[in-house]
């Protein structure tokens, strides 16, 4: 992966030229907040996607690949500042997230900013499919969020509403990050098609991957604590695993944590214990690394070249990345 | 006023049918959560406005007009659902606004849904304008939003930074209304940039007679408690008038109240009493008046019309309105 990084380190500071030179409200504060949080450790994963994703389909015209390489990541930042506040987060990344540091009224405005300014950067590339791309998947995102708001504690999620879950709120933006590169390029529907898949699987793979580090990842790496998403009630795919395995007792007690929250730090350690006894986490890492190879063999229909071996690499990479 | 309610009775009742219809979400909440906002005592004024500037500027094909007037009116709710949460609003309208029903993440979220929903819909007419105009209203309101969140209980706010947060808030999307059916009717840049100016003189006479109403109106007609921008923290042009003009006594008093934000019903009434003696609610009343004066005058470049007439009685109503 680390190649994959250096191979497109020219053409994503460009995309943080243009990000930084993107932010120019009236308002200093805004851009104060936007650049804190632009700043804070994400990878830029969707602008690659985007850039990857247009190149494998011929596409290197560099203007529109920047713009909508930014366009994706104010969508993502955007969604991180509202989801910070919906989760009362108090770390993100390591740090401490906006909210914290200029509460959350900021957060949520700065949020619709972003997202608003996506909007207003969408529009300048005057691309009917790109605009019906973007608006859909932004949808499907707040629609996404809103389902796992309606499940928070809900131990009788079912497994096909946490895949509906992820693919809304996390696989439809990597999904369009892909699409967009294929769509500047006048893609076939074709290609274009297998390029979404191959986001969707990703995005699952990324997701199922980064709820199961939750529960295995040491705390440092993962710039966050361990069993984070137990605490805000987020019901995921290693627990799902263990409800359904464990016994009534087990079942029981794990119902009275979760209802109760504020746990104590053995009991998560017990019910990872658990989870690694009955093999959820075994599980789980199966089935991120299953979409990951399905995103891979969503790539078949193009030929061999250093932009599909790119996209497969990533593939590998956010299934195994322990960050 | 009521003539022109009753006039567009007809089509605005075919907008109530297809904001109804518009909300599809596949996440029940979302629609109930919407559904409560939309019908919580809205007087629909946006989609009046976007209907009557297309048909003074001669259009009259109904899709689009019913399509725009939704928009509009789904970008303003979700306004509503994000400011109820950074405004920890407790009523809205005479009830409870939807944070208090079902909490601040599904206002934020429902919110973002709406956002999106409207953005989505705007994609479909598939207009270069249009798209430009609703994405510069988003942005100048998250801005005007994040402006006023940056002056809250700032009592050394100036006028013109006052101004600019109410044509930023409110009037941006005001005038875009009255823009969005010129540009749907095809008008003149020159009918364009009158009904520009007209809704943004209309917008600002509305804020400024909206913030006067809080120090006026009685609590059952207003739907809300007198004094509540006060006590958010507001700084409107009633009080920005009497810190101006009372003695440095009562400047020193005001400061107080302002910082200590739960003030007695008593020092409210001692406020008011001091604004009435001052003039600073007769002046904020004459300075509404003047806007909806000009935004009036902005119309004479259109022959008289009963378009022209409803939007000059419009103009009247807003800085009228006791409700």
């Amino acid at each position: 992966m680390d190649q994959v990084w250096t191979d497109h380190k020219a053409l994503l500071g460009e995309v943080e030229e243009g990000i930084r030179s993107g932010l120019q409200s009236k308002v200093a504060l805004v851009n104060k907040i936007s650049t804190y949080i632009l700043n804070s450790g994400g990878k830029r994963i969707r602008p690659l996607l985007l850039i990857v994703s247009a190149h494998l389909c011929q596409y290197d015209k560099k203007d529109h690949i920047l713009l909508g390489a930014g366009i994706v990541e104010f969508i993502h930042t955007a969604t991180l500042l509202h989801d910070d506040v919906i989760d009362n987060a108090e770390i993100r990344r390591g740090i401490a997230p906006a909210r914290v540091l200029w509460g959350n009224q900021a957060s949520i405005l700065v949020g619709d900013y972003l997202y608003t300014l996506a909007l207003s950067l969408t529009v300048k590339i005057n691309d009917y499919d790109v605009n019906t791309l973007l608006a859909d998947t932004c949808l499907q995102m707040a629609e996404g969020e809103m389902l796992q708001l309606k499940h928070n504690s809900d131990l009788s999620l079912s497994e096909t509403t946490y895949f509906q879950i992820i693919e809304s709120k996390t696989s439809a933006l990597i999904s369009a990050s892909c699409q967009f590169g294929a769509i500047l390029a006048k893609a076939s529907e074709k290609e274009r098609e297998a390029l979404a898949c191959y986001g969707r699987n990703l995005g699952i793979a990324f997701q199922v991957a980064d709820d199961t580090l939750d529960y295995i990842a040491d705390d440092q790496r993962l710039g966050k604590s361990l069993g984070e998403d137990l605490k805000e009630g987020k019901i995921t795919l290693p627990l799902l695993h263990l409800l359904k395995h464990c016994n009534q007792k087990e079942k029981a007690w794990l119902e009275k944590m979760v209802a109760g929250k504020d746990f104590l730090q053995e009991d998560l350690k017990k019910a990872i214990d658990l989870m690694t006894f009955y093999g959820s986490i075994q599980y789980a890492t199966k089935r991120a690394q299953d979409f990951a190879e399905s995103a891979k063999k969503d790539l078949s229909i193009f030929d061999d070249s250093p932009h599909r071996r790119a996209l497969s690499t990533v593939a590998d990479y956010v299934v195994q990345r322990d960050h």
